[in-house]
């Protein structure tokens, strides 16, 4: 790399830094930026300064927000009485992108997960029930991943909020829409016949 | 994508200029950065303006560079009475990493393309020749790329420095090194031949 200059040469480093970009990559992006306009390159430079400076979670919710309470938690629009119950700010996205829930979420920043040594008091579930005791809230749907870590979580929350006047529900889970039988894993088919609807 | 605070839509935004950067990828990248050390991410957007800002061609030998004359045209131990014609910074980084030759670049920026609408006067053989009219020049070795366009180069190029008193050589084509015959197209089959060596 030495045949870089060092300004050129740190770029790369610094690109290689990131998740799936080698070393090859890196050169072929820095060269980009180095060839493209200056206004592009510091336009990119500057979102990234203002993502760590700007970003902090949403002291209600957890999500990442640039505002306090995020946009969802100040939303007028957005249900205060439904809290939906995710692991991650990527779960939530992919909620919110799907455009049909109108509630509020809360993101535990993870499962629990004896393997990693991930405990009740190292995801936000003390912080879940704080919310539901200040009262307002009339049902918790928990969508957090239908893995054993994704489920031992469901289960756990559900214990902890039994004896409080809230219904917790469990977002479904089976076969994909546009999914197909004969590709699908034995515990999906299992759990897609196990909570079967009437027609 | 309005699901994401504003400050990091704009991060998106800008990553999925890069090139082979896609929406997906630059949200990845995007909550890579997000939630890495902040030192990371700012080591990152400097290095973005330090090359914007501190990169520019090498007077003498128009390769990038942040210092003028660039680290090889002032390197001591470089050869300065052999000049090496490369089309891109890029032909030039390859061959320096190879390591084998000690002696100062010129890149032209291109290379001939009536195709392209690319004349003699659109890359730089004009500053070649006024290096080689400085004097002090023994030898220039053309590595242009084995095309079309890289051979007319090298052949106008030899073609416009026959009257000088500097001998112009020529990169050798062939089978490539651990290169299978059977694999190898026709004209590079054509070229082996043609240029064979004595044993």
């Amino acid at each position: 790399m030495s045949a870089y200059p060092q300004s050129l040469t740190n770029l790369i480093k610094s690109l290689s830094g990131l998740p799936g970009i080698g070393e090859k990559t890196a050169a072929r992006l820095a060269m980009h930026i180095l060839n493209g306009s200056k206004e592009a390159a510091l336009t990119l430079a500057d979102s990234i300064i203002q993502v760590k400076e700007k970003i902090h979670f949403c002291s209600i919710c957890f999500n990442y927000a640039d505002q306090d309470p995020c946009h969802i938690c100040s939303g007028l629009e957005r249900d205060k009485e439904v809290i939906c119950v995710v692991e991650t700010p990527d779960d939530l996205i992919a909620l919110e992108n799907a455009g049909v829930f109108k509630g509020t979420y809360h993101v535990l920043g993870g499962a629990l997960s004896p393997l990693q040594g991930l405990g009740p008091e190292d995801i936000r579930i003390g912080q879940l029930i704080g919310r539901i005791k200040e009262g307002g809230v009339t049902e918790v749907i928990i969508a957090t991943n239908p893995t054993l870590e994704g489920e031992t979580t469901a289960a756990f929350i559900a214990d902890q909020l039994k004896d409080m006047s809230v219904s917790v529900t469990r977002i479904a889970s089976g076969i994909p829409m546009g999914g197909d039988i004969k590709y699908t894993d034995a515990h999906t088919i299992k759990r897609s016949l196990q909570y079967r609807t009437k027609l």
